[in-house]
């Protein structure tokens, strides 16, 4: 092959990356304005600058449904709910974290978290053998790494759904103003296969939502579920039953998940060791997983020097974009990566060093917390049967 | 209407009672051979006269599934476990009596007796307005009776669902071993409306009856569930599931309901008041319930005494073929009523002296039960998530 050749080679390579890009961005700009959610971007234009964190800022948090009450809280220094459930089928990962500095931050700015560990459905969607399996996951590896992700204790509350069973009477309270039938619209028949899974999808994950606004917890309150753009359905059906059983319809920011190492279309995902980064992964494992990580340049250094790089669907960068607080090294990269000025090869340097820098302490900081530090974190309210 | 005009009248309504009663032992016998069933009539053959308790003799108990394996722990002289729940939608009846007098047989013979009140199926199935109204009645009503019986505290463990809820955990764990396509078969589509309806089927009612069967209580045991005709499905269901998770499959009882007052083809409902007869009830009110009852005689004295009654389609005459121990009595009473030598009105008298001697110092006694006598009673076994 000459080097014309090679170039075109290159040309096709790079089309069929912008051809992902442009197909990933048509899809969230569609899906994030669909079914009465509204674009970031017009809140953005009015939102004080010190409420557009980092998320908000790169674009991860792509729409919202009804985050005005929210944001009204946050401007009258008065606290707000978030609740975001955690699935304990692997250790934690960087997709993972990516959410939890959502958290982190809505944390700072007067919210009060609700983090429901949901063993069950773990269990019910056969990402566990067992419910114990699970429950293993979520106290040794789960649990110690929220705690090292520095939230406040005074402010989360952890429960482990088979350690909290009184959330079951919630869910059965819950469970008569939902039908099989409206199960199957949102959720498909083939997510609804047994008991478990129809109860799970139908009603404890209600319960969970709605569990900040129980009387043991103040009553009816504004509250916040970050989801990603798949589970939308789901924040409508909890606003409507919300409205029939006299509470708050919760609000919703919807994030994009962090990537895939190996598919920029694909999300990180636990189950699937070679897309995802762990905090137990060694630093020489993590090397590996990022040196052959898909990025956003064609196979050639001098294609990627001609045509520049796409950053938006590069599996690497997107680890700085999704994690990385300091907004000049970030801009900075995605400049010179688009323009071609850096290669892959130096992208990943630079992205392995910081990986390194952020999972390191995390993990050296996960390993020291104790069982005690962990409790302080555990909800344990008796949930009276009121209704 | 001359005297012919009576007579053939007579011969009618006669004719009428008597082809009520030819479909229901055709319904019985047909029913109580189906699908495994076994007709408690061969069983009878062989039963040592010493099990033959008074359900047995009477035809209240009609069919068996695998009683062998029962029985022969009771020829040893060993425990067995019979399971028996409760749905607390009402205060108890002379129907629930009906049954409760098996679990005492039961007992006797050796049986530990496990009685679940299922206040969330009252609940989901829309027999009570709440969780709480429905615990209420069980606290109140039911759990007091039911020591008024003379259950030995030792042997007989209650509690109710909505404050037992580590039983959920169990009900998600068997979750996985049965589909919807499954209930469906079994239920229908009309009680599998709500997720609640469908996880309280297909998971928690099989969790209370596996539950004597955990580790908790000793790890798997013969067991024994008296039921309903309408449930026998429900119960083959249970025996696979137990073959899955490598428990005993339940053994099974089937029983007749004690009739409805009003109607011998129903039966006696606490969500009918005119079908039933209270614990609750005053004297008044029995006399009153028992003199419209539905009878096995015609309508005219000289009629009866030509035609004779039919005792097995008589409501009055089933409150003591399903209640009174007195075989001598029952059998007197059937012999001269079937041939017309007591008419209705004697009858019902006779009836009422009886339900007002067994009624009465239960009622007085339900009212003595203190909350500690109570709580004897109440099942509080922590259970392992092992699974």
């Amino acid at each position: 092959m000459n080097t014309n050749g090679i170039v075109s080679q290159d040309k096709k390579e790079y089309q069929e990356k912008l051809a992902i890009k442009n197909r990933l961005e048509l899809y969230y700009r569609f899906q994030s304005t669909k079914n009465g959610l509204q674009n970031i971007d017009r809140i953005k234009s009015y939102l004080p600058e010190k409420y557009k964190f980092m998320q908000i800022r790169r674009g991860v948090i792509i729409a919202h449904l009804d985050m005005e009450p929210v944001i009204e809280q946050m401007a009258l220094g008065k606290e707000f709910t978030v609740i975001s459930g955690l699935n304990p089928s692997s250790p934690l990962h960087l997709g993972h974290k990516a959410l939890f500095d959502i958290l982190l931050e809505l944390q700072k700015l007067g919210g009060r978290i609700y983090i429901p560990i949901t063993n069950d459905e773990s269990y019910v969607d056969n990402k566990a053998d067992s419910l114990v399996q699970s429950r293993k996951i979520a106290y040794e590896e789960i649990i110690p790494s929220i705690v090292a992700f520095g939230f406040k204790s005074e402010k989360t509350h952890i429960f482990v759904d088979s350690d909290y069973p009184q959330i079951y009477n919630f869910a059965m309270y819950l469970s008569k103003h939902v039908t099989l039938g409206e199960l199957i619209t949102i959720f498909g028949q083939n997510s609804l296969l047994t008991p478990g899974q129809i109860f799970y999808r139908g009603c404890v994950q209600l319960a969970q939502i709605f569990l900040p606004q129980l009387p043991e917890f103040g009553g009816p309150k504004h509250t916040l579920i970050p989801v990603g753009i798949d589970q939308h359905p789901y924040v409508l059906l909890a606003r409507d039953i919300a409205r029939k059983i006299k509470l708050i319809p919760p609000s919703e920011f919807v994030f994009k998940f962090l990537p895939s190492l190996e598919n920029p279309q694909e999300k990180m995902s636990g189950s699937k060791p070679e897309t995802a980064i762990y905090f137990s992964d060694s630093p020489r494992e993590i090397k590996r997983k990022i040196n052959s990580a898909y990025t956003g340049s064609v196979s050639s250094l001098v294609g990627h020097q001609k045509f520049g790089g796409v950053p938006e669907i590069c599996s690497v960068f997107s680890l700085l974009n999704y994690l990385c607080y300091e907004d000049g090294v970030v801009n900075d990269l995605y400049k010179k990566y688009i323009k071609g000025k850096i290669g892959a090869r130096e992208l990943k340097n630079k992205v392995y060093e910081f990986t390194i820098k952020l999972v390191t302490p995390i993990a050296k900081k996960k390993r020291e917390i104790s069982t005690i530090q962990s409790k302080k974190f555990i909800l344990n309210n008796n949930l009276e049967l009121f209704i």
